[in-house]
């Protein structure tokens, strides 16, 4: 570079360090204003999470940056951006409290760390929690005297036998409530053990989100559903999409969802650990895509193998599924080995027939995804 | 909501379009200036993407957000988002062209979506390109006069074929350079048709990056490195990567990095149209995260099976590859169906002490890059 050039950058450089100033200032009062309108919200019960809202705001401000020659993706990704942070600063004022005369909640197993974000989550909201660890059983009654709603949260395994044999002197008008990822059994085993109200949670997240905004939360019913009507408003308020769902219909899906995903990401693992492969080399060879890709498995054996053992075991019926893909897997192998390459062309084709119309709105949007993947910074 | 909420919340509205207003005038301003950067480098042939001096700038951002109680993350991710779109623009402006007395590039094979993306890119760089398709073969001497470089991207099953069949006859000084996804055999049977230049080349990403900055561009060296490193220095300016790797190395690692990934979601999509699997009913019960998984293999069937025949069919060594992970997934299987808990907790435990640090190094990133899918509009 000659230094004419270098003089040309240097003072571009000041005037772009100007703008981010600038940029800086903005994003602090955006955040304070947003924070303002939270504050608002909260005093008022309001939902933080307006998808509608969200949605209007979103094309009026992409029609302007249209009208500016500025990409409208762009300040839909940067406002994203920003209301993911006020989702996360939410946390700091608190929430409306839906339900004023509850009494106080019961966390089984609220050392947890799901026990422990729900925990949160309530105390935020103004609830009084106290939580009951394995070791605590001693004072159970004591701790279920007066209670409005006990939420139970221990592993897989023994969330029956625990709801069964501990949880059958509850107050006749308590709410039962359970955030078991199988819910056919513990449903019926809340229903069993207590007469009272019966509501069954699966959260469709792990406890290291940061905000609920956005999150799944399925509910299966259970009994006297008008009771706890309060609870699936509140949570909407920490900005979770409720879907209600059978607890058939719910434990079969996971057995998809959430088994069968677990085991195959797991092998994957194994597969590497048992080829001794160099994962420095595959990370040299890896465009940010595969890079996320692994991660996404290698993230897995940093977790409590428990947890995983918990989900994968749950359900007899997710070996059938486990089972299934096997069977699909030996027979796609086969037909590579014989070198038969039409028949994997068309049998491509069947699966993308299949799809539908899913396949090309999926591309599309693991497209912008994986944009915003790749604007990470990695290595 | 009552009056006095509804009017607090419009005034606040009213004042949060006023910043939004501001921040599109500066994301415009700063759109500008990057642009003017460009065309500086441009102009001094400079690369665009420059990791020393983004990370730096950065970490100077980082730090006076800081100051100001703004996460700094939040206006890392903004500025990432912003270069994103600076490296689009970049397109528009061309970039410096590193050889400047090349003769005319012929892409055989230039039709194909690779292809097109190279001929623009070198096209965009001020080289003159022809290509030459499957039609054109009686042109091909013509076309091959005087060229200063042939890059060969045609499907991997005659990617061999083609080079030994047709281009024999290089002037002596051209460069012969393929874009084939594997790069033993191709690089073997460039050497032995051509005597002059060769290299072989493998850009880690698919044809519809918008940009490739980031991105990585695999090279194997063929012979006289120094007549063809100017063609590394513009693949760079374009603002990839280059990672320099022996033929035998690069294709045992894509047979991991490519084959089994392609094969695994092909069978994933496989196995849901066999199972008949609900999508949309899988959808409801997906939180952001399953969703860029499903999209992910749903993606693969939005494209040409051809595509993914070529990669997977393309070595032997791959079959190994896929087999050992059928192997693998048995094994675990068999253990999941003798209920042995204790097994599978011991045999995570082993491959989470096999990640290493890479581990919790995963688990991080992923974080990061999953909160940026969360941000994303779905459904």
């Amino acid at each position: 570079m000659n230094e004419k050039t270098t003089a040309d950058l240097e003072q571009l450089r000041d005037l772009i360090d100007g703008v981010d100033k600038q940029l800086l200032n903005l994003l602090r009062k955006r955040l304070d204003l947003v924070a303002q309108v939270g504050a608002v919200k909260h005093a008022a019960g309001v939902p933080i999470y307006a998808p509608q809202r969200e949605a209007a705001m979103l094309a009026k401000r992409r029609a302007e940056a249209e009208s500016m020659g500025i990409s409208p993706q762009l300040i839909e990704d940067v406002l994203r951006r920003l209301m993911r942070e006020s989702y996360l600063n939410e946390k700091d004022v608190g929430f409306k409290q839906v339900k004023t005369d509850l009494g106080h909640v019961v966390i089984v197993g609220g050392e947890g760390q799901l026990g422990q974000l729900f925990g949160q989550m309530l105390s935020l909201s103004g609830y009084e929690v106290k939580t009951l660890d394995k070791d605590d059983w001693m004072n159970a009654k004591h701790l279920f005297d007066g209670a409005g709603m006990v939420l139970v949260t221990v592993p897989i395994k023994v969330t029956c036998d625990v709801i069964r044999t501990h949880l059958t002197q509850l107050p006749s008008d308590c709410i039962l409530a359970d955030l078991t990822s199988i819910k056919g059994e513990p449903v019926q085993a809340m229903l069993d053990a207590h007469q009272g109200p019966v509501v069954g949670l699966h959260p469709m997240f792990g406890p290291d989100v940061g905000s609920l905004a956005k999150q799944v939360v399925v509910v299966c019913h259970g009994r006297d559903e008008h009771e706890y009507q309060w609870l699936l408003e509140q949570i909407q308020i920490w900005g979770a999409r409720i879907v209600v769902a059978e607890p058939q219909n719910h434990d079969s899906a996971m057995q998809l969802v959430q088994a069968m995903r677990h085991f195959s990401s797991f092998v994957y693992g194994l597969n590497l650990c048992k080829e001794q492969a160099d994962i420095d080399n595959l990370l040299q060879f890896s465009s940010p895509i595969y890079r996320l890709e692994l991660a996404m498995v290698g993230r897995l054996f940093a977790q409590d193998p428990e947890l995983y053992a918990d989900i994968i075991f749950a359900q007899q019926g997710s070996l059938v599924a486990i089972s299934d893909y096997l069977e699909n897997y030996q027979e796609a192998l086969t037909l590579l080995k014989s070198g038969n390459r039409e028949a994997f062309v068309e049998q491509f084709k069947q699966v993308a027939q299949w799809f539908g119309d899913f396949a090309p709105q999926f591309q599309h949007e693991s497209r912008a995804m994986l944009q915003s993947v790749n604007d990470m910074k990695v290595g």
